[in-house]
């Protein structure tokens, strides 16, 4: 998607560590016409599709979810990392490793009457690297005997294999802006 | 606002504890077209007073403040609670104790160059009782020299006073449904 590669080029910032910082627009301060156009977006590309539900996981990718939902006019749900008084105790749960947050692996939960065996559910989510918040989040649709549709994703970083690894378990995966490569003095790649 | 006093009487829960459960609609599971007409509310109410930027914190404020946003064509900013690697060390930081975690204290944060000093910041949650939330993100604004124009929240118990302590201080804090009174056995009583 044109619009969010030239956003990216122009607003993000390449850290030392492969770190590709985009929280002037994407994840802490968000530009809310630009998300809006990405859910509408992810909208296009899965409607007709039969989605129930769009999912996502805090904080991040709620944004983008609540966008995509209101378009598709259907529900968001959005996993949550850590467990408050008024969750019940019936949830899914699966782990995921944060390569943001030095590898720290988090449980990830659904309360289970959210998420019903009906469901035809598009998972949505800001970045995809390794994907290992996909896969959790595929995991918590499975064991809820939902369908997974397939998957939105903001940014993926192509060279880190998530996006295709989930791709070669059959799952679909639409990302909008495909980073191929990054360097340290900036440089930003496109695939496609 | 008549629509989400009427939503929560019909979808909302009184569990034991003086918990309002209404995660199936406000902060997990999520209507985005409710959300929608919420964040239009808050956009109408403080249409006219040059804000700037809406501030809510991470998770659950994260969809009204989006279509606030969207609504009055700022952008957004979530504070965080916890840092990851591409968050420089340049941040805002306060307190929060979570009553519906355990009264755990945590930190809340936001990067320096996302809050600035000419900001007029409208700050969003979806809930407000003892108002922990609300001051500490009114710390982040004040901190940063901005100016709190106001607070919106979707429900707020009053019993609870954490919105007249916040009121008497001098901010407006505008909620759109105000819990009087819940009694065990789940009556909800409107202010107003």
């Amino acid at each position: 998607m044109k619009l969010l590669e030239e956003r990216i080029l122009r607003d993000g910032i390449v850290r030392k560590g492969d770190i590709l910082k985009v929280d002037g627009f994407l994840n802490h301060r968000i530009d809310p016409d630009l998300t809006s156009k990405l859910g509408e977006e992810f909208a296009r590309l899965y409607g007709g599709q039969g989605v129930t539900k769009v999912l996502t996981i805090e904080a991040s990718g709620i944004a983008l979810a609540c966008f995509t939902a209101f378009r598709l006019q259907v529900p968001m749900l959005f996993a949550k990392k850590s467990k408050s008084a008024n969750i019940s105790d019936d949830i899914y749960k699966s782990q995921v490793m944060s390569y943001t947050h030095n590898k720290t692996v988090y449980d990830i939960f659904v309360s289970k009457e959210y998420l019903e065996e009906g469901d035809r559910v598009l998972i949505v989510d800001d970045f995809l690297a390794h994907g290992e918040a996909l896969r959790g989040l595929i995991s918590l649709v499975e064991q809820a005997g939902a369908t997974v549709v397939g998957c939105g994703v903001a940014i993926e970083k192509v060279y880190q294999g998530g996006g295709n690894d989930v791709r070669k378990k059959g799952y679909r995966v639409e990302s909008l802006a495909k980073v191929a490569a990054m360097t340290d003095d900036g440089k930003i790649t496109f695939a496609d």
